[in-house]
């Protein structure tokens, strides 16, 4: 069901505007490449409208934000919003400084977001207009297991509700909703909080994946995350004795590359709440 | 024959400045050191005249331009130009923003370089003075092929003649041309395609080759463009089952550390029209 | 007996705000992760002290410094040292620019460092105020070879007394002082100046292995460049016909990924003078 996702994204090709950070944009490139679409990274004020008017999506991620990035977001996202294209925020650090709460609580308040993709403890703070978070991973307390997984849906759901946009929580179990459904999804390795910037690649290649496949957003973000996660467990079987977390970041974006639509329904492990 | 333009740079080592997008240019600095070049990286306008000045080369390249770094183009070109250095423009995304286009299209004119790398859709917008571009790639209307090469080869001679710089559009064919010869060269995979930045890669590699063999650069931009082009072949034979484009990339890059100029001279596919 | 350095890294995990370059920052990221620790990158102004506050120790690199990130060092820093934590400066190319010794040199009056980590080039710039540096590379004419080691030594020795900071110094032969004693380190392979950053690398990695040895400084410091050495050793040796630059740098950091305390110990390789 889920794999005609990744099929459409390789048969539309979707052209993905990323306002991202520096630390992990190339591996956000290469991931937008592998599943089939198209990265384009600007941050320019004077350069963000034309360049996100030609492109499917935008995908905002706060992780190394400055001063003229911010304006740029705004500038960026209002254009997008006025052309109805697929906008995806991801609030990297929001809880760890005020710039980055009150940026992206701002920026939640004066653009539309079809998806806003973080850790528990970032859309922790995004609920609650505070929280805290152990730098850009999510706290250790806030984390969603088997034993918290009922109310933790519930949170999501509810937050999806007032914030009227999918909410995709990710971690050792993901969640994905729209406020009345959830997909819970349990495929992934715990191996992938190791590499830097597995985050912010799902946040790229599922902008792509809302892209192209526009009547179906909730749908596409949970096959963005199955496929994220499946990738991570196809990556950690081809790994060999010697091989860390650097040949590991590699493995999971060349499963990218080689993954159909037919392994991704074979592998995805999700249920619907 | 192209060989040797390799050996030239392992030989002298040049020392190339990058003013680069910060998407790719980790790569940028890792193909600079396995051709045997040394690359150093400075955007700050406060920085970059000194920087430049011990450099033997500056490669521009505008892929993630901001106000500051467009600061620093210019007057690093034009420190470079005063000391006679080489210098390469990379115009990514012209046509794709009014920034973009503006910025390439005033560093031609304010700033001497002696070539200029791009795709086909970047270069076209540079000689009309505007076009389309599918973002960073090239427009498949535009696309060298064999049914529109004569035209292609025709257009890249009339353009360098016309800009008095050595032009080199990158694609499935590539053309490099100093406005009477034209270099065309069939080396490279298609998909080189989908890694990112293999043409910010080459441009920075060129600045390396460009610096290394002073009195030939028609025929060092042309070795720069095979060298890349065997790597990406030789980068694909060495693929394995499950290897996609995160380990191609890797795999070009060690291409290149090991390749020798009698292997590129082996290699080396082009005709010069 | 430095083994367990790297045992405490994965033991408390620490938190290392990194003002860095866009170079190499992914590699700095994902080799904080390899050993254990946590990285969160952060230079603008408005950010830096929130972010400097939630983490153990700081990392401050002027590969790509513009004005901004600088006034975001300067505010780092001093808050930094306010809260006792961890600092390291890595000058990167000071000696290649006004802009960058003054700004190391303005660093270090104004910010107490624990470590400063550069070739050695850079660190005779800060130590003469003056200097020249090919780029960001040592200049041969200032290596440190077993001719010049004693001679070195006492450079070292010296500049750690007057600069009352660890000063270590990386090279084919690595010296680590705090002005009383000096580690002379033995460990790496000459390649490894063949791939970008492994400087950047180490000093990252170095501020985790300060934060989680709180009361062992220097040993700690010397860990840090013997793990490094160390894991260039072993990625040497699981190098396969083909492999160049690009997958070494993958190797390098796999191998600290899997690095123990045991094998550390066996591995390092070093004196006390």
């Amino acid at each position: 069901m889920l794999g005609k996702h990744l099929d459409n994204v390789r048969k539309n090709g979707p052209l993905v505007h990323n306002i991202t950070n520096y630390v992990t944009v190339n591996d956000v490139a290469n991931v937008l490449l592998a599943c089939g679409g198209s990265p384009i990274m600007s941050d320019e004020p004077e350069d963000v409208e034309d360049i996100t008017s030609i492109c499917g999506g935008l995908n905002i991620n706060i992780g190394t934000l400055n001063q003229n990035s911010i304006k740029g977001m705004f500038l960026a996202g209002k254009r997008a919003n006025e052309l109805n294209h697929i906008l995806l925020l991801d609030p990297v650090g929001a809880g760890a400084s005020s710039l980055r709460t009150n940026t992206a609580v701002k920026l939640m308040k004066e653009i539309k977001f079809n998806v806003i993709r973080g850790n528990i403890s970032e859309i922790k703070t995004l609920a609650m207009g505070s929280g805290t978070t152990k730098g850009v991973d999510a706290d250790v307390a806030d984390a969603v297991t088997e034993d918290t997984l009922d109310q933790a849906v519930k949170f999501v759901k509810e937050f999806a509700a007032k914030a009227e946009a999918i909410i995709a929580v990710t971690g050792a179990i993901d969640l994905v909703s729209d406020g009345k459904e959830c997909f819970v999804i349990r495929n992934g390795r715990p191996q992938m909080g190791r590499i830097t910037g597995t985050g912010c690649q799902l946040s790229g290649m599922m902008t792509a994946f809302l892209v192209a496949n526009p009547g179906e957003l909730l749908e596409s973000a949970a096959a963005a995350v199955c496929t994220m996660g499946l990738a991570g467990e196809i990556g950690w079987n081809n790994m060999q004795p010697g091989d860390g977390n650097s040949t590991y970041r590699n493995r999971i974006i060349d499963a990218i590359y080689n993954m159909t639509g037919e392994m991704l329904d074979k592998g995805a492990k999700y249920e619907v709440r």
